[in-house]
């Protein structure tokens, strides 16, 4: 058994963003040899998300503003008497997961005609870490 | 280590609709010969789901009504300007979730008393796959 | 490659309530001798989750407000023509997950600095299992 261990940082812009990493995983396939496993992509904060869905801007802001009428900012959440005031992003990484489990198939990622990988920032404007963890053969 | 690849495919008459899958994945898992394992299951298109949940046909009709009410169809989504109108059916992915990853221990899938893999469908009526990936020993 | 199975019992003294349980998973992940590898953690009933966020009793709070807003208890769900009365249970579970796979790097979960797992329950007060699924090397 292979396995391989890959730290991405991210530091957004914006508060609240999207943005497509299939790229930056697909180089840690790559690099790890493997042809037959499992590769398992994770957000390690916990007002951040990874999640597959379609690259498409017009989804991203679709998914932004769902994600905020679900769980808005600013409201007063219980969680704002530690002082944080991100109630909403804890929230909203529920909603949209924190992690994927993608098949490595023949070398490659094994995915369907528009799947792609994407971490979804909700607390951002600082640096944050993503977990690409393969293990196979 | 041994590994399984599969993918089965679903055409469903509804746009959406839920479908309990649970025995076609374990045809994958006694053909794979894996005894201890974890068995991937995701769906490989944006707008359907895998999950676990009762299969009870009462509860199906609740998580669809469930899922239109958080994400109704015909809303004026962003990602309708791409000439698509599923932009729901990508938040009621985002909702119900891609993938399952399953314990395979003595060669069965390592359930509770009602787990049972469901395909979730949220534009249907063409056809679409889930793949089935088993690793182990 | 390594297997380890195991199984954690629940039984809380309220209908919903969401509690840590890193350590018992921390135990198990040690027992196991794996260095590098892949740690599955379910909930094994279908109206309780397991997924990773900030161990905060107000953000527990928050997510068992916010979780009921979603899915309210008491509604007349087709659920109930079987005789439950757990429709909502349901769906928070889907709204919540049912499972994490965090990675084993160095014979520990790998985790960012506040990911820490935790049980939901949204259906207590009777015994209900959690599995710890461990394969690597």
């Amino acid at each position: 058994m292979k396995s391989t261990t890959e730290y991405l940082w991210f530091n957004t812009k914006d508060r609240c963003t999207i943005q497509d990493i299939t790229s930056q995983v697909e180089q840690v396939v790559k690099k790890s040899g493997v042809k037959e496993g499992l590769c398992l992509v994770n957000a390690m904060h916990i007002t951040a998300s990874v999640f597959i869905n379609d690259a498409e801007p017009g989804l991203y802001k679709d998914q932004i503003e769902w994600a905020e009428k679900m769980a808005p900012y600013g409201r007063d959440y219980a969680h704002h008497n530690t002082g944080e005031d991100n109630g909403d992003a804890h929230l909203k990484r529920n909603l949209m997961g924190r992690e994927v489990v993608v098949a490595i198939t023949n070398g490659k990622l094994d995915f369907g005609p528009w799947e792609r990988i994407h971490y979804g920032e909700f607390d951002g404007q600082r640096r944050k870490r993503v977990l690409v963890k393969i293990i196979g053969e």
